[in-house]
């Protein structure tokens, strides 16, 4: 194992790893490189201290290794999580400023909806930050769905469930109730959570029940597929629904 | 290496496995590990035999492996390349039929725009098919650009360019033009090729050119990564633009 310390003369390196959408196996073999050869790891942790961007890397992760545990609280209200942020990056630019290298450990893709964006806002203009993409759940749905997602040109738009149904922003949400649902060929709805029984309203309302199919934590242990009318009646945080309007244009 | 032969009373499966970008480490452990134990492997060449797929997989492909190369021709007209796909799924067919595996390489996901779709819907209702997921050149864009492409509720849209140019379907294009870029806070514009110039005066046209990105090749060793603004004047097919709104809304 190489241990990528560095000498205190040079300040040390951000790695924001994706680690895929929750099977061990769909880590990119960089991100399983750079687990084994850290010297310090990051992660947020939800309250009690489970941490799913840990358990994906678990069996990548070395003895001897540092981590530092970010408690990020899953709260409305956005100054909590903002300061357990806050607090995270000082702990690593304590050790970066040392000249240790950290690696963050982010589920899916650090670019694509992830928690790492917060720290990179922090770190950025201080550090050099590379970037080490994942697989999607995006992707990753629509493979244990055997659905093809795109092909030639036909467009994919993906929203997050609490927009399509308005709760944040109602003139973006009139828009994407008239518009996004229409205009694309493939509809990717995620972080369904609370707003799951509105938004099969919706997809009811535009005629697109019979194109949906509900997915629960791809490749995952416990993973859920099913056509949306089949679908449980409430959804974790961690589904998405996948609106495929153009089935097999492509024979 | 496990030869992963079924007696002759049993159907042999697909694997349509995506290898990520193009940086042969972006490539997931189960793909890895998929081309090693591989008895056949299958992927697209362009005229001349080169093959973009089997170069990303090449360290893994193991002595021995037999190698079903499909000659699928660049053309506007269809044809060609469906009987490329046909032919190609009909060697499958007699080697699945025979109990054998069968290892399809797809750059990128095989179910992001890729060319494994025209394989599946030739194969999937004969024989059991598991896709794997890979890193999409969208995640790999914004990885080497540094640019997080939506966190929060933000809405995001992928589309080809043929499209947004309006090429091919007018109807749409005009969609796009009057929505597309002004409702989705992240656009990302697929397959510039031909269409660059086209699509460069579009993004200027919505005043979007200061929040877009030009990447080509993104993780190759000949990559290019440039404000869209000092980007070269002609694009490959493989290159995109991306175009971010929200600059650090999450700070």
């Amino acid at each position: 194992m190489t241990q990528m310390k560095r000498g205190p003369q040079k300040r040390g390196k951000v790695y924001g790893i994706g680690l895929g959408p929750g099977d061990p196996e769909l880590m990119t073999l960089k991100a399983a490189r750079l687990i084994r050869e850290a010297a310090v790891i990051a992660y947020p942790t939800l309250a009690g201290g489970a941490s799913f961007a840990r358990s994906i890397a678990a069996d990548f992760i070395t003895d001897g290794t540092r981590e530092i545990a970010m408690d990020v609280p899953m709260t409305v209200a956005r100054g909590p999580a903002q300061a357990a942020y806050d607090q995270g990056a000082s702990e690593m630019a304590t050790l970066l400023d040392s000249g240790q290298d950290v690696v963050v450990l982010c589920e899916g893709d650090p670019f694509f909806y992830g928690s790492f964006m917060y720290l990179f806002a922090r770190l950025k203009s201080a550090y050099d930050v590379e970037i080490v993409p994942g697989v999607t759940s995006v992707t990753a749905c629509a493979a244990v769905a055997k659905l093809p997602l795109v092909a030639r040109n036909e467009v994919m738009t993906v929203l997050p469930a609490p927009l399509l149904v308005g709760t944040q922003n109602r003139q973006n949400a009139d828009a994407c109730h008239t518009d996004i649902l229409h205009n694309a060929d493939t509809i990717i709805v995620m972080k369904l959570g609370r707003h799951f029984a509105a938004v099969r309203a919706l997809i009811e309302a535009a005629g697109l029940t019979e194109n949906s199919v509900y997915i629960e934590r791809a490749t995952g242990a416990d993973e859920i597929v099913k056509p949306l009318k089949d679908a449980p009646e409430t959804a974790p945080y961690f589904s998405m629904i996948l609106i495929v309007k153009g089935a097999d244009p492509w024979l």
